[in-house]
């Protein structure tokens, strides 16, 4: 026994030294021979050996690579108060209310620039907005797209949650639902889900599943992704596509990117802040690792195609590419866009060329797979 | 003219404040009742506004989100001597020799874990290496992938910039001509773009383009885009599909995570470390925004199918992202694949189930268009 743990743990410090090694076949490492054991330790950092690196404070500077209207939203000031965590449910439903009195403005230009038609109604008992651009495209009329919002599953009630609905309604020409579920702190997990579910069952007696997909952002993400999980396990028809923006995947918050990205994301900026106690809010007492919150654990075998969003400085690009490889592992046809600079979910916003760009792109792969 | 800039500066000023406003829509950001002017900055960050955000100093812990192997390579130290930069030509070609021994265990185990034969020739007075997988998969009889390897311009001559094309050939069960192309500092920019395309001259006599795919990773993904756009401008017919891995596809630096993953990267660390002196040692006299140089300035248009890979530490991921999305404005069916956790190039590291994941994904997207 003592010999096979010696065995074992050599074969340990060979895969290391190999793995070490190997990274100097990348292009770009330096020769292995500089990481002899017997060399000091080049930084502070490599003292900290396999647990973690220390990361020097820095100055980022906002990218020139982008849209001078991007360039406003990722040079501007993390959200005051993003770490103001409420205290109980009156706190929560107050940040809620505000969430959705700051967004008036903007739902009402998107409706007003794209000409939009909304009308509030309800399906399965679960108020919806029917959004109606003022041209269908052809191939869009027998088509449907269901919208799931964002918001930490706490944030932006009402037609507050509309506006990335009415977006896809307006770029691609599409019908769309947008369906606004019930949240905590007063209808924690899995309230919304049996929303989503709900009204996934009412638009399937009317339309094709061939011809509807779902789609939706940060909790809207998740919530697109356990949506897929729960028809499976119900044994409905799936839609034709799904488009899951930064989905908020894994309220363990085992990615990468929720400590990479940590500061460097002006949306969300850290997940110690709000986001996370509005996931531990939604989540209750439910084990955090159940698919349907957090649906990176959950099996992903015959999924529709699926199109990911997310932004190199997202702090749920781990989320994201997480999804999308596990997606890939069980051959869905998986295609992922990444945008250059952009925090959390940030390709939302209104009214700056890299949104239209996005919006194109999820447009265009929901044309390719719905039927017509 | 004073009004029309007064106009000018009030229609900035409304633009960026809709579009903070506007991130509140994104499913996590907070009210923007709370970004009102009048409120103070939440943090010292807010402060340097648009300019840059300063983000605090912080312990990056290895993810758990990855296989056993791959952590070993996340946790590993910077390079010792990543900023170590040759001060002369000698001192360069010592540090290309230094690579080449580095990599050479590697290079040995991976044609013994192949079992591929490896011949070394020349094609148009350039030396090459044809590498051949024991068995070829009947798909593949007639088709031939070109590599170029990275190494930053400079470093992993002759059979040790090899590797990446070897594994190629061992996972996709592909012939591979893998090309030891000339290198800074005695054969500066343009030497190893003429190399590759007198070898791609050269495969065009014996082999279809449509069967044919051009592929590398770093300065290998560089010269791989600049290969095509150079093609193009000759009138050579183009291959079928491409993949750039982690394309140094601006060497003006200008990419967002050039910044925001500097001391991230365990690979290359910063731009300010060896790579960027190589960059330039190779770019000489000429602009670094030739085309040529920095593929990002370059017109996509006629592109073949493309396939990008990257991670999510990657100093390069910028790069890789804004290559994708040019090429996808271009209307080029490019996709991309990111690995979580990874830094750049470490898609490359031997023998680590992500690696096998993205050989696969790559041979895949090959299999998919090249005809057989």
């Amino acid at each position: 026994m003592a010999l096979e743990q010696n065995s074992a743990s050599a074969e340990r410090d060979t895969v290391t030294r190999r793995t070490l090694l190997a990274s100097a076949l990348a292009a770009a490492a330096l020769p292995s021979a500089a990481r002899a054991e017997d060399a000091p330790p080049a930084t502070a950092s490599a003292a900290s050996g396999l647990n973690s690196r220390r990361i020097p404070a820095r100055d980022l500077p906002v990218p020139k690579t982008v849209s001078r209207e991007l360039q406003a939203v990722i040079g501007a000031p993390y959200p005051l108060g993003w770490d103001d965590i409420p205290q109980d449910a009156t706190a929560w439903k107050d940040l809620a209310f505000k969430s959705a009195a700051s967004v008036a403005n903007d739902i009402a230009a998107i409706g007003k620039h794209f000409d939009l038609q909304i009308e509030k109604t309800a399906m399965a008992g679960v108020p919806v907005f029917v959004i109606t651009p003022p041209e269908i495209a052809p191939a869009n009329r027998d088509r449907l797209l269901l919208h799931i919002h964002g918001g930490g599953f706490v944030l932006f009630p009402g037609e507050a949650g509309a506006g990335e609905g009415m977006m896809m309604a307006g770029y691609g020409k599409f019908r769309v639902v947008s369906i606004d579920y019930r949240m905590a702190p007063d209808f924690p997990f899995p309230a919304a889900l049996e929303d989503v579910t709900a009204v996934w069952r009412v638009l399937l007696a009317s339309y094709e599943p061939s011809r509807m997909a779902i789609f939706g952002t940060s909790a809207g993400g998740a919530l697109t992704l356990s949506t897929i999980l729960r028809a499976k396990a119900e044994g409905l028809p799936l839609p034709a596509a799904i488009a899951p923006g930064s989905p908020c995947a894994d309220l363990t918050w085992a990615g990468d990117t929720v400590e990479a990205n940590a500061y460097v994301d002006n949306s969300l900026v850290a997940h110690t802040g709000w986001v996370g106690a509005a996931a531990t809010l939604y989540a209750g007492t439910h084990d955090l690792t159940n698919p349907e919150l957090s649906p990176i654990f959950g099996d992903f075998t015959g999924f529709p195609p699926a199109i990911l969003t997310s932004g190199t400085r997202d702090l749920l690009l781990s989320d994201t590419v997480r999804v999308h490889r596990k997606l890939r592992q069980a051959h869905v046809d998986a295609r992922l866009q990444v945008f250059e600079g952009e925090s959390h979910a940030q390709f939302l916003t209104p009214f700056v060329p890299e949104t239209t760009e996005a919006f194109g792109e999820i447009a265009h792969f929901f044309d390719a797979n719905l039927s017509s």
